[in-house]
């Protein structure tokens, strides 16, 4: 009988995030994708207030089942710019709003880590890090998948420069063309492009998915049909409230039909890579314009002499994709605490019956 | 009898260009086009130094039977940067090379005019423009249409302030996205992008093409064989072994099957506008960064709270603008002296014989 | 007998300036003194609008019997910036106010040259340098001294590049170290920092005089002296009256006691150049910055490794400069049609008992 | 019997340096000074690399006999600029070279705690201040005085924004007119822009004290001459031999008769704030302009209407200041293990004999 295939190691993977609806969905699909080990989260000013942010990645993870996960709160302003650009427009007050404003999903239980991000991240990515290499492992490297401003990333590649080895950087950020905050560029970008740039100039090994793959991850009113065709739930009501508040608010603000889940394709790349094609390229941050702080500049042509440093994502299977983040929902909401505590109750008044 | 409609009136036209395979294109579609009447051409360093292109239009306006047209020489010069980019390698060492290099067109029997081009510029201008407004023209503006570097036009308008109210700019330059001699910008605007700003800023009335345009304006072989398959002639020879060399350097820089031929699609844009798509912008040109000099920074999602300034290109009716450019080479064809040398030469054979 | 020394050419001189007090004793230095040749004046948007200073030019040289020399209007905007600084704080609302506010000089009976300030500006040069080098001159350089923004002189410069063969360039303008206008910049050159740069990168002959220099050809009392002491007379009361304006906006603005006199430091510099110390430096305009927009950066150190370009006055024999200024307004003096006007009425009283 | 003055409190003084002649002098300022209690001392690349520079400071600390002082070592490089300046040509290959070249002081026989430096300094800095609270201090700010690169001083206000209200920041640094790296830059700013530009904007309690204060801290015959007049030692001769270097290598750079010794009166700021003339201003640092990175534009006149946030030292009490380096110097040689070692050998022989 032929030796069944040794099962694939999970990737080890920190998530850096400022929920933020599409963070939510990231954060669902970094902790209940097989392929994943998520070893923990911070979080950085962004769609909201670090207070807020942190207090929404609480909540995403308490409601998913995934309480156990460590998070700690990062950076409340960019590196350089006084105050971050932050995004109610799109994310409500909250930074993670329902159809009637303010916040769905109900507080956590506990609260973030004490201690600042950059260094627990260290700490964590060190540790785990030695265990892959101490078990062998062909790439050791600990994945950090930044879904918002680069502050913290920054922060810890400038702390602790013996990182670069240790990691791999994927990033939803930037674009090659047209931006969604600016004329050319993109929100996590924008808010931080001093910070954008240390990682860009870091020689870490370094992924982006830009805007002209995200624009690709419309929730379409199919996908929240698969969301939604799943046995109704508490979890799932409040997932798919979650996805009509981030239609809503795209459809009045550019005018687009469906909205783009923006950061679950940072963590797909991670999963499944060969869902993309993509380009490795130079690619740098502009932080000295006035008209277009935070574009990602990639040189596409090649005109440039330096060296490339980013292999930017250019198409994503986006059925595939779809299959992953619907996979991840449908994992959360079977040990959502949300759906067991009404199962409870159900199983209370059935036994009362 | 139904009284036969009024012909209307043809538009007065001022060229600004550095021939150039497209800039050669667009004087013989500005020359030859029943709704243009041709003032003037004027030149700038940009394809090749100044001296070149002068040349090369000189050589242009009297294969195409346009002799007449005068001609002046302008800006050797970017205003701020030091020398111009010049791009031998697209159009050759003269900027009008063909298939065995060199130049391919014969020299032309008289030079430029002396003068400084935006001197010239602004008396023909300011002439015919006095002439619509004395003929009781309901838009008497003229169309001053740049498909080089702004040097010249930012010089004029600097220089003659005045001339804002008497002319409307279209410019073939600049792009949204991806550019063509830089990662994000445009090859016309990025070799002078202080003049692109004067222009920008001038509150003249403008439109621009942009690469998102020209780049559909491709000369396929199905182009190629409508314009030689018009009797066959020197001129029509000529013109196709430009349009062969100019395809030749495409894709070999730019790995395009086709090239695009940029410059005719302004002088379209004056004749009928009926064939483009476009939108009225904001649109900034960057001088401050090392990394996109001369980028159009355009306002699509309308964030900036700046006065709209350039009405933008979006799309083109591509099969329409080549009947366009067809028509005029072919009109060209039937006035060239090239031919009637030939013709000439062949009735004197047929006379000995 | 021994024969007398042939007296010395007089230099040719054109002025392009804002007046401003201090311009209006440069225009009386410079058509006063007997080693040079005022060929004409322009002017530029600076101290106050270009109608204004315009206006002002005209008085001045009506009023100190000058009114022969030739005044063209120049730019009334710089070259990239959308509006001049303008100066009321120190020259009040008319560009020249005396102690009652208001212009204290009458109109002149004639208005400035038809034309475009850098046209007129390259006819006067070039026929004055053709007469130069025609009469056999060692050096046929004409001097232009700018004591205003540079926008008419960088437009003479991109327009007619042949002029830099033509000309020595010497500016009353920027500073090594504390600016006036800004922490770092001097007013002049602030107000068009562009036009600025392509004046430094022209290669044209270069001397500036900063304000290390002109802050101190201060305005004492016994400067004020010296002017008043002449025989009291109508011209003389409206220079002290200017000056005395002069003095009090200097000490509401800048705490200085006394004023510094900046521009007829810059005719001095032509005048008498062995009244100065002076370095030949690279100094580079800067035009990004937002923080120091039209900085001079002088290169004392000679770290950069670019060209040096420009002459810098670093000290000035000021008991020296004050008799020159003060022979100047004592010959305008003499000859100035507010006198003879006075003198007139005197003779005829006197007639008339 | 009267009651003797209670002696003032210490102040607790923090010392980031990149030794460095001109540092190793302020080391021994803030280590011997009897009004400063030296917590610790990290380091940053400048003067030298950050491993030579943290070489140095452990040589420094020891020779002085203040080898109980801990020492971190800090950034390696500037935050966003690829490498550091560096600065061989003044302070030699080893960072702290003597008149044979080579270093001059005996290597330490201890090295720097293991660590981050923004961690570790806020570790001591956090310490100190809860002290100082516990104990009542009307003023519990901890001094924090940087005389080098500002990289770990911004690391450590990013990464602990709570530390802007336990310390003051002094800096050795910046310049209100001309530089010494630059035109118009001061080494250590222009080191790191961004991280200066993060420090100043950071809100911090903050003191600057630019080259127009230490360019009058020149070490003059007479400063060496009471340096040495004390009884010889080895320390004595090995601190005249830095001294001479940095004096010879000033000479040949800036054709300096004597050298100005920068880093000590940052300290002497701290000890003895009386001895300066200050001005409460607004500074910022210029990032953006390729001409003049890391300037310190200093707004003396006020025209922006940014808060004021940097107490700018405009003079120095010279003869006080060298009495407090001098005696600082004098009590290290009085406790210098160098001088011990060569007293028990002087002992040891006269035993024997």
């Amino acid at each position: 009988m032929a030796p069944s295939a040794e099962p694939a190691r999970r990737q080890e993977i920190w998530l850096d995030c400022d929920p933020g609806h599409d963070d939510a969905v990231a954060l669902i699909l970094a902790g209940h994708n097989p392929a994943l080990h998520l070893l923990g989260v911070s979080t950085v000013a962004g769609n909201q207030t670090v207070e807020k942010v942190t207090d929404n990645a609480l909540r995403v993870l308490a409601a998913a089942g995934l309480a156990h996960v460590p998070v700690v709160a990062g950076a409340a302003k960019p590196l350089l710019r006084p105050v971050p650009l932050l995004c109610a427009e799109i994310h409500g007050e909250s930074g993670l709003d329902g159809p009637l404003g303010g916040p769905v999903l109900p507080a956590a239980s506990h609260g973030a880590l004490p201690g600042k991000a950059p260094v627990c991240m260290f700490e964590a990515i060190a540790a785990a890090h030695a265990r892959l290499v101490a078990g062998g492992a062909a790439d050791a490297r600990v994945h950090l998948v930044a879904t918002a401003a680069l502050t913290n990333v920054a922060l810890l590649l400038a702390l602790y420069p013996e990182v670069v080895d240790m990691v791999e950087v994927t990033i939803m950020g930037g674009c090659l063309g047209v931006g969604n905050t600016g004329p050319v560029m993109e929100f996590n970008i924008q808010t931080d492009p001093e910070a954008a740039r240390i990682v860009f100039e870091s020689g870490v090994r370094l992924a982006m998915v830009p805007l002209e793959v995200t624009h690709t991850a419309l929730v379409t009113t199919s996908v929240l049909q698969r969301v939604r065709t799943h046995q109704p739930s508490p979890f799932l009501g409040l997932m798919t409230d979650l996805l009509m508040f981030f239609s809503d608010t795209y459809a009045t603000v550019f005018k687009m039909k469906d909205p783009p889940l923006h950061d679950p394709c940072a963590v797909a790349w991670v999963i499944a890579p060969e869902l993309f094609k993509t380009e490795f390229l130079r690619v740098d941050v502009e932080t000295v314009s006035t008209l277009s702080p935070g574009q990602t500049v990639c040189d596409i042509w090649g005109q440039s002499r330096l060296p490339k440093n980013c292999t930017v994502c250019m198409e994503m299977d986006v059925a595939r994709f779809w299959d992953l983040v619907i996979d991840a929902i449908h994992a959360a909401d079977g040990v959502s605490p949300l759906n067991q505590q009404e199962q409870r109750q159900q199983e209370q008044q059935q036994q009362q019956h």
